[in-house]
């Protein structure tokens, strides 16, 4: 391809210069509405009824783009705002992978995602910027609900800066798998920086993760591990397996997983090591889909604490792009522990210790 | 409308399936950017010159899309966000229609409207997000100026957080009508959730609203209530009737309101009932229209407290899209009363009790 | 152009019209997204290394539109949002030109540009909204780098809250030429308001700017100067004069400036005068761009204070959108002088007085 020595300044302005590139634009504008009613309580904390966002799917508006480099190569972005959608307003992104660093201030940010990549069919794609963390997409692909109240695998994360997403990151996808999941064996890693200056805690906010996994025909399995470094908070890492089966269109799947700190366990409390093990399943119905899961976890606070979730639900799919839903979900607590029915952007009341919880959802959800 | 098992989970990241739903992208990127010079003063506050934002209509992004489901079923939804455009900063918006609920932190939000829908010919709109309040619709619709500083009516609501729109509602349009007013007979109906916990102000931000309307050939009229619970800062309810004429296309319109709060008045000091009415109309000449608005107001707060308002303006169309105007209001206040000549995002300067005020915009708006 | 009496209001919500207007919609969305791995250090500050956004260009998202209304006159209008892409964080915007009206709170803001204007052919543009100061192009136009680690002279500005743009701006430009440069005479003036209230910081600020320029053939020259009211921090002005030539594609620059305030100067420490110049060259080959600058300024602090700053950089374009690009650059500092590699959202560690820095940017860009 041959162009102009003045192209390396397109889109910026210049003198003598018309603004070239830009009119070539290429962006795609993507995104999910979904909203409902719900109804939460835990008990000794009484119950709550509210419009949530994202029961089915998480509420964003999300902007794209890919080009074509010519000799296998594809550069693009996505950047995608995370919307509580129930009341306009934004989520806190994260600056330096440390609770210090929350951002937003319920403005819009870019939250969910904001990277650039560079692709390659022979070396696998090269990203940069935040993005999901590798541990994560276990806990989430392995989970029929995935958010909302029935979601109960990947809320163990929540109050985690780095338990979803990290920010100033450098990711590693191998070949042809740019995604989470492909045919085949795939791996991915990745570095995160913290960005302290020189002092003792200048390593904290550093993560590092890595994830392996393999697509068969029906067989899809992953293995995962994230940990990030944080001398004032403890260190915090997250390893799980998983895999799933499909039979007849319908999914199941299973998942182990632990989530550890020097001396606490975000969003779970005072102990420095959770267990927690998930079965679930996506049966179809015609165009509509049952998604079931079953989940038991416990921690070593010396209290025999443990807490079992169960959750059902029922999409109905008016079309590709829109559905009405509805779960419902149960959390038998025991021990020391308060886990809530619902937690992240749609908290549930938080239950006393050992008490249990529960709720539903009513919703819609759109995408464009 | 047949569509594979997998349907449901498309514009979600997941192992096996492209992306194939959002592929087709069907959202509507629209707004407004109006801008101007204004001058504001008020007796004993000195004046203010500056460059305001939305002085003949609010500026603005959104994003909108609908999807037509068959049936008579129609989904979509809208995501609007407020600029103030002579700065670039976005608006608050609230997350539990209660003043402790303001977020945004001058980034953007989707303050103005962040809603998903499902509307029927036969059944009507029903509608999840935040919103209007029905009471909002008529002292909007009913002033010539609706914004900007000649806007009389609406201005009253300018510190009640619910006073134009709440979050986190269930609305109902009746069939037919989903805009703020139709042909025949039309009602909509607005419940919000204040999502408080267990305690004395678990009632605080909860919202009810309700507005009849009838639009006829010429005649127009409507009449709405919506009141807020709030044990901390009182309730607040607004309600109203108003009616429009249109005669060879220049329209005449009259409005009378209450609002009331428990022991306060929100926006016009200390007092429980406030009560105004307002004449209004837009005068075309050619392309061009000449709003004009006389509104007077009492608060019984003890001291015979009143306020005039009188304003005229000048809209000169260059196109469909774009116009210029300008605004020159005045303000009489009597006894304690002390309205400032414009409010909101562009306050004017808040003259001494019994003072006066006055000001002009003069500016340009062009909408996409 | 005939159209009907009701236009005037069109794109906002009216009783018995559609929304026709707004059907037309004509916006643009456009961006850059550019993000590197860069390592920083300071002398007795050690070293950082992170992922930073917009080492060649600022990462941003832009909305803008433009209309022709016939008879040589259009109105338009370009909203556009800085990006830390690497934390999917907004940057802050600023509402009254005084450290006081920061806002945005780690939110997306339109902080880059968010004006209205009208252009004639015969009269010239008239904007209004958040935009350049006229002093800020020579700085940004004459440096080979612009942004980034090798950027030198326009980081000078870093915490000067109009050091690069400012709000509640009116501006003017001469005919045929709204952008930064254009073929012969042109020139452009700014003036903005604080907009406080009474009191003896009412002009605190107002900001008044002039720039003047020639483009020739291959010579291209400019000058401007900017200043701020601030009673409480001080006035703030900042003037230049700058020209470039082309010779075979390659550019030469070179530029002298003075940034001076009542008793201190902004970014650079306390003493009220420092004058700096630069000289800088893009080197060509082939569709490739090699930048390098020198830059050296003094500060009036009693101390013989002076800092010199070298960079060279290599940016490979992959294609019109998208670049890799390495840059590295070096800073002397002596005297009480101690400015880091880079700033703004980039910041490296600041050296002790005296000290010196170094940093390198390797990373992508692409622009949509």
């Amino acid at each position: 391809m041959t162009f102009g020595a003045i192209s390396a300044l397109a889109c910026t302005l210049l003198p003598f210069v018309p603004l070239g590139a830009s009119a070539q634009s290429s962006v795609q504008l993507y995104g999910v509405v979904d909203m409902g009613v719900s109804s939460y309580k835990g008990d000794g904390a009484g119950s709550r009824q509210m419009v949530t966002s994202g029961g089915n799917q998480a509420s964003r508006l999300g902007f794209r783009g890919r080009e074509d480099l010519g000799d296998g190569l594809v550069a693009g972005f996505d950047m995608e705002s995370g919307i509580n959608a129930d009341t306009g307003t934004g989520q806190l992104s994260n600056t330096n992978n440390q609770a210090s660093g929350n951002s937003g201030g319920g403005g819009l940010t870019f939250n969910r995602k904001s990277f650039i990549y560079l692709q390659s069919k022979q070396w696998g794609e090269l990203r940069l910027g935040r993005d999901y963390t590798p541990a994560f997409w276990n806990t989430f692909l392995f989970d029929p609900f995935r958010v909302g109240v029935g979601a109960s695998t990947h809320v163990l994360h929540g109050t985690t800066v780095t338990g979803f997403r990290a920010s100033n990151s450098v990711g590693y996808f191998s070949p042809g798998c740019s995604g989470p999941s492909c045919p085949g064996f795939f791996y991915q890693g990745m570095a995160a920086f913290g960005e302290n200056g020189a002092g003792p805690d200048r390593q904290d906010g550093n993560l590092y993760g890595l994830r392996v996994g393999y697509g068969g025909t029906n067989w899809n399995a992953a293995a995962a591990v994230t940990t990030t470094r944080n001398r004032i908070a403890d260190d915090y890492t997250s390893m799980n397996i998983a895999a799933s089966y499909l039979w007849n269109g319908h999914r199941f799947m299973a998942l182990a997983a632990e989530n550890r700190t020097g001396n606490r366990l975000a969003a779970v409390g005072n102990a420095n090591r959770v267990r927690y093990w998930q079965l679930g399943a996506e049966w179809k119905v015609g165009n509509d889909s049952i998604p079931m899961s079953f989940m038991r976890l416990t921690r070593n606070d010396g209290a025999s604490s443990s807490s079992q979730k169960y959750a059902v639900g029922y999409v109905h799919n008016l079309s590709k792009r829109t559905a009405i839903y509805g779960t419902y979900a149960y959390v038998d607590n025991r021990g020391k522990l308060n886990l809530p029915v619902a937690s992240g952007a749609v908290n549930g009341p938080i239950p006393t210790a050992g008490g249990n919880a529960s709720g539903f959802d009513i919703g819609m959800r759109h995408s464009f």
